[in-house]
């Protein structure tokens, strides 16, 4: 089909309304995870998508994200459900203008292969947003030009507050968020400790990244490379992990110290949560203050936080990786892959 | 002595700078707590006090005050040291005409009969405050009206924020602060559900004090509990304790809940920091701020508390319970008995 021909057959669908028939795949969910999440814990569903109404597009998965959010977030849905989750789309059809198709979108359409999407309906997870011409892989919308960029930004910058000079800690440094994390507090004047699960990693962190020091938590003794890497103690604990090592850095915090608990994915997956020393003490005597966030409270502020990734990333001030898996049929072990830390940088899974 | 006679005494000794030999006994810390304080840990040491200097008086300890954070706070400090810790003592000899021999002052002294005090020099731990002429006893300056009675005012208005009709959990919920933020949660008209450690505690807080709910934790499953008491689930919690309870308490939150986190009774006595089941997953997924705070932090707005909760105390809004201990060589039998939950409100040592 030329590029002219295929316009026009568009527009005649988004004129006429018929969209053909578009088979859309999707990962249903049937079992609660029990462990690492399995293929037999989803099926994989064909649905016939129905005509666009007025203000409908039709999307064509691109990329699809992994986040370690899922493995914990699918405990409050009623089975069987659909699965959740970002994704890069191309708009293959249209009824609203403002989405022109050809055009890529990101949005939470969840794990399947094509969406009809309501462009006049808030999705309250993630905002619908047409991608802009941009020298970079589209990707980069799943990882540090989307949500995990935002959450490293509005989480450091909001509830950590770091000012320049303080050093700060980051657990799950060498993943998306975490890696990301690091630089901004870099950019911003700190000193700044990542854990990563391997020296691999660590190298990455120091050397590519810029951390001052990293550490492989699976081998260091917690409390003596704080000693090292942090001489003047922390400031502010940017928590990607929950668990043991968390309540280390925490009794190891300056007075009026600031954590910001994005994550516990070493929880996420054991059957009951595990107990870990009790933070308490440290919290009082050194009156630090402990918040969890979701990055969707800062919705309304999307754009500021794209934006100055960009810019960042632009003026070669923000690095990335990614790490890419192939094909929808994978995206299970995608998953599993990135909970188990295979990825450096943010993982996504190229659907075709 | 007459009065005038005394007076003239003091006012010779004011001027002239002789104190005369005041003997002071002390409590010398000597060993670090292991378990429940003993009292070998202590040796009771006599010492000679110096003539007084310009700007010192000299008082002698009407009321001393044992409060939980005694059994925590040692570990800081190089042995042997003077026990710390808030009174209530008489000016018997004074060289600032702002102090006058006579009047009650309420100050961070320590676990002493005699004290000379600098009143040019502002105590970090506590404002050295005189007692204003009140018709209640001089010991509620150790409680309501003291340090436990601002650490509930701010913990509570500062830290937990509550709004009117929100759910407040208040855990040591009979103690000095417990029964105390309770009281201000009701006056904010909050519902209130308290953890106690007995059934006649309970009875208390539920029939005197108008919690709406008090369980004991001893006896009470605490999530059946949280069910029962907290159909809305819980706004704020104020958290004395520590441990398994506050994990699970943490987990029945709402969206967007604040934790005052003012200490840690459960854990004091242990050897090492207990584990606990951990709280980030509550954390994130609710959005909850958590906050470990001293009370020094409002030490510049220190009036404000006391005047406060003086007004709710006239306007019978705000009730108290002493549990008054006798003699100044049962201190660590005092310290002991309220760390193990004997006191209902506040728990004092008369000197004499």
């Amino acid at each position: 089909m030329t590029k002219l021909y295929s316009a026009l057959w568009v527009t005649k669908r988004l004129y006429s309304g018929i969209t053909g028939k578009v088979q859309a795949q999707k990962y249903v969910l049937t079992k609660y995870f029990q462990g690492e999440p399995k293929k037999t814990d989803f099926k994989i569903v064909e649905e016939e998508l129905p005509e666009l109404k007025d203000g409908e597009i039709l999307t064509e998965a691109e990329y699809l994200s992994v986040d370690p959010y899922m493995r914990a977030y699918m405990i409050g849905y009623k089975l069987p459900t659909d699965m959740i989750g970002g994704q890069v789309a191309k708009i293959i059809a249209s009824r609203n203008e403002k989405y022109p198709v050809g055009r890529y979108v990101t949005g939470s359409f969840g794990w399947r292969t094509h969406t009809i999407v309501n462009t006049k309906k808030r999705d309250p997870n993630l905002p619908l947003i047409i991608l802009p011409d941009m020298p970079y892989p589209n990707s980069l919308a799943l990882g540090v030009l989307g949500m995990p960029g935002n959450t490293a930004y509005f989480g450091l910058k909001e509830i950590c507050k770091p000012k320049e000079g303080e050093t700060v800690v980051i657990t799950g440094a060498a993943g998306a968020v975490g890696s990301h994390v690091g630089q901004i507090a870099k950019i911003l004047g700190c000193r700044v400790i990542g854990f990563a699960g391997s020296q691999e990693k660590c190298d990455y962190l120091e050397k590519e990244l810029g951390f001052d020091r990293a550490f492989n938590y699976k081998t260091a003794d917690i409390r003596a490379a704080l000693k090292q890497g942090a001489p003047d103690r922390v400031d502010c604990y940017f928590d990607n992990v929950g668990g043991e090592i968390s309540s280390t850095i925490m009794s190891y915090m300056n007075k009026y110290g600031r954590v910001a608990v994005c994550g516990s994915i070493s929880s996420y997956n054991d059957p009951a949560l595990p107990k870990a020393t009790i933070v308490q003490p440290a919290l009082v005597f050194k009156e630090l203050k402990v918040e969890g966030f979701l990055v969707g409270r800062w919705y309304d502020r999307w754009d500021e936080g794209i934006e100055m990734n960009l810019k960042w990333l632009q003026e070669g001030k923000l690095k990335y990786r990614e790490k890419v898996y192939h094909g929808f049929e994978n995206m299970v072990d995608a998953l599993v892959g990135m909970l188990r830390g295979e990825n450096t940088g943010k993982a996504v899974v190229k659907v075709k």
